[in-house]
């Protein structure tokens, strides 16, 4: 594919590259490509499991993909990372009164644990952090739980990161937290907690909706409830880690960089198959259909595959630090890690400007019907960027399931479908190509 | 209220109940029974949770009935039943190879449990019966991992009644069967299997979808998969159990019956909410309705609670032998054990001219807006009456999850709702009160 006249009207030359993105989208819907991103995504995955960050499984993941992005004749290095090392150790719960009942839980990352003979105490149910206050000396010595509806992930995780340190300042043992999910089989669900400065750290899990709404009943109906937490959690020094970087290096500006990612490391439950297997493998796969095509764009293309996103962005943040001097060079980042299911739209943010140049490029979505372009992106691995004005582009799909799985035992391959994996696939290729291979950087 | 005069035309009698039929139904929606039903439920079920059959759980289910039915003024006695006693022990299984991976699982009812050091054999993963005939000599010796695709409750649940002694007869030494649902997040549903006269008698547990999945494809990769079961799964000899009865006496024809009937036991996961707590609960909670109301009708109405339902039916087979001598008065069978969820229709299993009648029946439902009368209904319990000729009716709700919960840790309060289950009481409460004070028994 040859491209040698270039029209100075920008909707023109982004809509010269129709032919191009319909090669794409033809190779991985139909062609050679099809089903390779869930192909690869399940031999990933069920090679390795979860990869929590600091464990052996992430470093067996980080070598898999190196190794497998070498084999597929990409430019593959690693970037050393420090991350921390957090571990579950053993951890049950059980309500001990008004009758024993075991309680499903997982210990939320960051937690300390509890002492070895665990902690037994009363529990105190709220429903909210107003309802906590409002409990103020009932609290002290207790265990609190949450049983906060669920409103959306955005507004109610807020339960799951400061629950403790709400609690603790009133003086509670331990918190256990309504899992943040829409639906519930007895599912409970992990994730990290933030603890605050110079408030006694107390040790937090999640339980399931199912337990949170029994002892609220128990405990409006006046009846005591007694629960027995054990959690063996404990956090190890920094581990050593990586942050996974493949490359098609652009023939004409190879310093001038579009980011594609998602991050590899998993919770240490189900098998981080949607968060983010997915969206690492299709920024994986991108490359790979644009190699398979005999396509080389004038910026580099560089997937970035992330470590330790679960514990706040570790990967990404020292990525930035490492290379936030040539920053200037960052065309646009670009980060999927809301789910690899059929793809609704691009978010984006940017200057109007670039957003008229992306209004564009989306407008080559037509035969995956995504044409739509959302603004206000997210990412909590290109943030840095974002926030210091580099474009940034998320991708954007039908997650009406996603925080039934999220974190939980059921994030695994069973979620996941080889035409939604290709559709995502063949739009992530589309953008970033065209993007890269544009004349001009995206405005600021 | 005082009927003085029955019209002669069916239809016109029946329509001279819309009065009572309404009161009936206001005292549920909005009067002093509103949500009655389900605290009733959430009392139940709160404090004694799962209660299998042989279990001392389901002792105090049924003393815990027994009194609550006492106090709430009905005529309540205990007709004695013998009940399997199979308890589950410890259990557990992992994948082995290729690498090791706890399998979420549950041991299926009446299977035997395997030797103290547990059976660890390389898996054999078929999708049907006919792929595991298909595989021959190369089952003997392994593991069967049945991952047959759900299509539907009724056809599917083929596999984990019949999947332990159709592997056995090739040599199986046990059978994982995935579970019957159509989602999951890593749940485990277990459930009553039969093993085949004649046939070594296998362990026989069901794994999770996922787990299933993961394994399929392994096995399809040509990787060898091995994995551990251990199951202290063994059954005890026959235990003392009950069915739970109460009445209102007719005042014309109390030798007549209308039976209104859900069961008491549950499986030994979750807390039998929705199976089958919630028709047990709407069976009392349909008399107690017509008792506030000082309502009694010319036959009598018993709400029968069955026991071990869940080993197929056992206390209702029993009830039926001691009982089967005065047929004749068997005017209506009806049983809830679909969920009560939101209501959509009733169905009907009776002669045509019975079908007319009942026709008129719903129609007094309309406020409930749930009018429709269903041909063929269903029910283990009410089967044997219906078998021999006597009408039966059950409760058809809305019931497109009730097998994402079904037998699993997720069947508890968390699905019910308090104005489905008020619906479902009042429907019951209007059908049951008609047809057991029509002049006429309904034909056969």
């Amino acid at each position: 594919i040859q491209r040698t006249h270039l029209s100075h009207n920008m909707a023109k030359e982004v809509a010269s590259y129709t032919d191009v993105a319909n090669q794409i989208i033809k190779l991985v819907l139909s062609g050679s490509a099809q089903k390779r991103s869930y192909e690869r995504l399940s031999n990933f995955t069920d090679a390795i499991g979860n990869r929590v960050s600091g464990s052996h499984n992430l470093e067996l993941a980080i070598a898999y993909m190196y190794n497998a992005m070498s084999q597929d004749g990409l430019d593959v290095h690693l970037e050393p990372v420090k991350v921390p090392h957090w571990v579950r150790g053993e951890e049950g719960a059980e309500m001990v009164l008004p009758r024993p009942k075991t309680l499903a839980m997982l210990g939320l990352g960051s937690s300390v644990g509890t002492p070895p003979e665990g902690i037994e105490a009363e529990v105190v149910v709220v429903s909210s952090f107003e309802d906590l206050k409002s409990r103020g000396a009932n609290v002290s010595g207790r265990i609190v739980v949450f049983n906060q509806p669920f409103v959306s992930y955005g507004e109610t995780v807020a339960y799951r990161a400061f629950g403790a340190s709400e609690a603790a300042k009133l003086g509670a043992v331990a918190a256990l937290i309504r899992s943040v999910t829409p639906v519930s089989i007895n599912s409970p669900h992990t994730g990290v907690q933030d603890y605050q400065e110079g408030v006694r750290r107390i040790p937090a899990a999640c339980i399931t909706v199912e337990d949170a709404q029994l002892m609220a009943r128990m405990a409006a109906r006046g009846q005591r409830v007694v629960v027995r937490l054990n959690m063996g959690a404990k956090t190890l020094p920094d581990a050593d880690s990586f942050n996974t970087v493949a490359e098609i290096r652009g023939w004409q500006h190879p310093e001038q960089v579009v980011v594609l990612s998602g991050h590899l490391d998993s919770w240490d439950v189900g098998q981080g198959a949607m968060d983010d297997g997915g969206g690492a493998i299709i920024s994986w796969e991108a490359l790979s259909v644009i190699k398979d095509l005999g396509l080389r764009p004038r910026r580099t293309l560089r997937a970035v595959l992330w470590t330790a996103e679960e514990q706040g962005g570790v990967g990404a943040q020292q990525y930035y630090q490492r290379h936030k001097a040539n920053i200037s060079n960052f065309d646009l980042v670009m980060e999927s890690d809301l789910g690899t299911f059929a793809p609704v739209a691009l978010q984006f943010t940017g200057s109007p400007a670039a957003q008229k140049v992306m209004q564009e490029v989306v407008q080559l979505l037509a035969p995956l019907n995504t044409t739509r372009l959302e603004p206000h992106g997210e990412g909590t691995d290109i943030g840095p960027w974002m926030q210091a004005g580099v474009p940034g582009a998320s991708l954007h799909v039908e997650d009406d399931r996603y925080f039934w799985f999220h974190h939980s035992e059921g994030d695994t391959m069973s979620v996941q479908s080889p035409g939604a994996m290709d559709r995502c696939s063949a739009l992530w290729a589309v953008v970033a190509y065209v993007v890269a291979d544009l004349q001009d950087m995206l405005p600021r």
